[in-house]
Formats: structure tokens, C-alpha cells, sequence
């Protein structure tokens, strides 16, 4: 497989009803590089079916004006609460429909692998994840946690993709 | 409240993964007529997200064709399992975004209250539901059940609006 990963771009996702973190990754195969990254916040007051729609629209216009080959997204944690696991539901089902309708595939990892791809150990701690997240793409300093997440989801599926869970992070330190 | 009623469309939907129901019921204020109903079914071996995408897009049809005024949906049972609360968010959410886009204000209610607007029990099994939901749409037949809950979804909305749970349905029936 060395060497033979294509360019990639992922948008990783990190879903949540109150603030929902992005971040867009471009790999040529051997070099990441951020596109972009942000956190989309609703507002507690506002409809569900408001906010829902808010994130649908911020992702679409994300998705459509960059066209990633994938998205990925962290699994669920299986949550105790069951509310709670009911409204992460729908906003992730509204993030998959804007992306797939974008024309990305859609890539599924467990926090453990996300937190692994990009720090070396399943169970790191946020701050550990953000701190890797700025090494690897050389930034001037660690972004906000949600979107810290997402992009360690976009890095962790590249590396899904190029068949090696530590290549192009080593490669992206290197640069 | 009595004569005060507007005429309106609800689109009533019961979401689920497998098979969303959904039921048009326009009212002018004094009698009810279905528009259309039907089951949109997807196949367990799809991916989440296409199925998703299929359900959002059959759903957002419906709606840009017959702009509805409201979509009706159950609340949810508080489900004893997380995973399937899960799942149902992400039907639940791509329908409450395809009725917002298309202009829909979004309403829920619990499912006693569905029943007891079609039966005038919160208990009523689903048989009762449809064979009410035949009567007051004077159809020939009951629909199925996903689509008798979705059209009982509606009819609630439509008694909630007229201010009187009652009213509309009895003159429904006496037409």
C-alpha cells in the first residue's frame, strides 16, 4: 500500500445539537492540510427543527462549495441517556443526508479509533487530541474541542484509507 | 373558537427507519379530506445514511408538491433502548429538515394524544386507530397502520388547531 494512497479531501464531523464541529482535510497522499474548521452553535431557545436545519444548511453549503470524496463521523457513544441519545440522532442524521446529497461517502469510527489515529492511544484525553491536531497540521495553535474532534475524525479516516493508521501523521510531523 | 377555523394541510408523518408512514389531511374548517397517503419503505441491507437520503427525498417531494402548513409528528416513546432512540433521531431529524425547508412550521405530539384524537382513548391499539382513521377519511379501506398513524399524527393537529379535539371529527363523520 506505501505510496499509493490518492488525494483525499474528508470533511470530519463531530455532531452535537447544541455546537457541532467541522473540519475539512485535504490529503495528496503523503501531506495533510486543513482547508478549514469551525464549530456550528444554535441556540437553546430555538426549535429543535430550527437548529436541525441550521446545521443542515451549514454543513450543505460547507459540503457543496468543497465536495469531499467522504465524510466521517465518530460512532455514538451508546449513551445511558436515552434522550439525549435521541436528539444526537437526529442531528447526525441531518449531517449524513447534506453530505451524501454532496455526493460524499460516509465513513463511521468508534471515539477510540478517532482518539488513536491521531494521538496514538484510544482513551486520550480532549486536550491531548487538540494539542496532536495542531502538530499535525502545523497551526498556530490548537483549535476549539469540537472542531479539534472533527478534524482528528478526518484524519483517522484518511489514514483508514491509506492503510496505515500512523503514515501520514508521521509524515504530516516530518513536513 | 366555533366556525373560527382556517382551512389547512398537515402533513402527518410516524418515522422510522424501516418504514416512515406519512398521511395528507387538508381541513377547511369543518370537514376533513385525505389528500394522499403511503409508506416509504428502505431496505435493512442499505446503508443508514442512503436510506436517510431516500427518506429526506421522498419526504421533501411530498412537501414542495403539496406545501403543506404543518408537519405532525408522534413525540417519542422514550424507548427502553438507546440504540434504537439513535436511530429514530437521525429519521426524525431529516424529516423535521425536509417539511422546514419546504415552509412546514414543525408539531408534536405524544402518542395518547394521537389516539385519543382519532379514538377518543389514549390507549387505543392501532387497529381501532385505522378503522377510526377509515371512517373519519371516509375511505373504502383501512390504511396500514404506519400510514393510519401518520394521518391520526395529522387529524391531531388539525382537532390541537381548532382549538376543540372533537369538533372536526364528528363533523367529519356526520358528512
Amino acid at each position: 500500500m506505501i505510496g499509493a494512497s490518492k488525494a483525499t479531501t474528508v470533511l470530519g464531523v463531530d455532531p452535537g445539537t447544541l455546537a457541532t464541529g467541522w473540519g475539512l482535510v485535504h490529503s495528496d497522499g503523503r501531506v495533510l492540510r486543513m482547508i478549514g474548521t469551525g464549530v456550528i452553535r444554535t441556540r437553546p431557545q430555538d426549535p429543535l427543527w430550527d437548529r436541525l436545519a441550521l446545521i443542515h444548511d451549514a454543513i450543505a453549503a460547507i459540503a457543496n462549495e468543497h465536495r469531499p470524496d467522504s465524510l466521517s463521523l465518530e460512532q455514538c457513544f451508546v449513551s445511558k441517556n436515552v434522550q439525549s441519545a435521541l436528539k444526537l440522532g437526529h442531528t447526525r442524521g441531518v449531517i449524513m443526508v447534506a453530505c451524501r446529497k454532496a455526493g460524499a461517502e460516509v465513513f463511521e469510527y468508534a471515539p477510540s479509533q478517532v482518539k488513536s489515529a491521531v494521538t496514538g492511544s484510544g482513551k486520550a484525553e480532549k486536550q491531548h487530541v487538540a494539542e496532536m491536531i495542531r502538530i499535525l497540521l502545523t497551526l498556530q495553535k490548537a483549535p476549539p474541542s469540537d472542531a479539534s474532534d472533527a478534524l482528528a475524525a478526518a484524519i483517522c479516516h484518511i489514514n483508514h484509507m491509506s492503510g496505515s493508521a500512523g503514515r501520514i501523521m508521521s509524515m504530516a510531523v516530518r513536513r
